[in-house]
């Protein structure tokens, strides 16, 4: 009743990727589940404002690719095939919950960066995710240098 | 480096607790560790407010009485002994990160009710206990019947 049988990870590509794959390929091995891999790239738009007269989209697409590169080792890295692995442009949050919904995942892991800076304000995308997840959601706090 | 040594398990001894409770005992199987459990009972004067000219120290004792006989069981029947069993009075958030920070704990095992009520507005415990932790956090979903 209580094992999980299909872990999402969700990562944000950072220094602090390896941490939270261990977690998340620990507890793979123990409960003998599949692990699927996402990473969300956020629209420059969203950062940028709509409202700007420029043209993202070829500097989106660069940024797609080089992510879908990283993406692509630290899956290869933990034994993820390509078809388990996720990149898409979008809000974080939103995306990781519709994967998951999709894949029926019983397990999101996520990275957690504590309370510094923008996070505090905004609440972090952990926060975020866990906020309306229809499954467990385990946040691997990551020491971040100051 | 990634194994989990000491487990604490945050519970609002409601009727989904023996999920989380599960979800708590393999995982701390699995990587041997210690459990502790906790719970934190709100002071009335937090729900009523202190303006309130009632004395509510009566009242507070004996749900606290309560509470300390169902935590008991709870424990017990997972197998964790009287001395890693703390009922405290306070702000859930507040508690349940100070315990974890006085015995070291790791992993904070707590269950998550969804998106339903206050929750939505104010954020839910699990939200609260993530947002500070100073370790990884695993929030367990339990079904609500609406």
């Amino acid at each position: 009743m209580s094992d999980y049988t299909h872990i999402l990870l969700a990562i944000d590509l950072s220094t602090d990727s390896p941490q939270v794959c261990q977690k998340a390929r620990s507890l793979a091995q123990f409960y003998g589940a599949k692990i699927s891999i996402i990473h969300v790239v956020e629209p420059l738009s969203f950062t940028y404002g709509s409202d700007i007269p420029l043209d993202f989209s070829d500097i989106q697409q660069d940024l797609m690719n080089q992510a879908k590169h990283q993406l692509q080792e630290i899956a290869s890295n933990i034994g993820i095939d390509d078809e388990s692995c996720h990149l898409t442009l979008g809000r974080p949050e939103t995306e990781i919950h519709n994967l998951a919904a999709a894949i029926n995942a019983d397990l999101i892991v996520v990275g957690s960066h504590g309370r510094h800076g923008l996070a505090l304000i905004f609440g972090s995308t952990a926060n975020g995710v866990l906020h309306g997840a229809g499954c467990d959601v385990l946040a691997v706090r990551v020491e971040e240098s100051e």
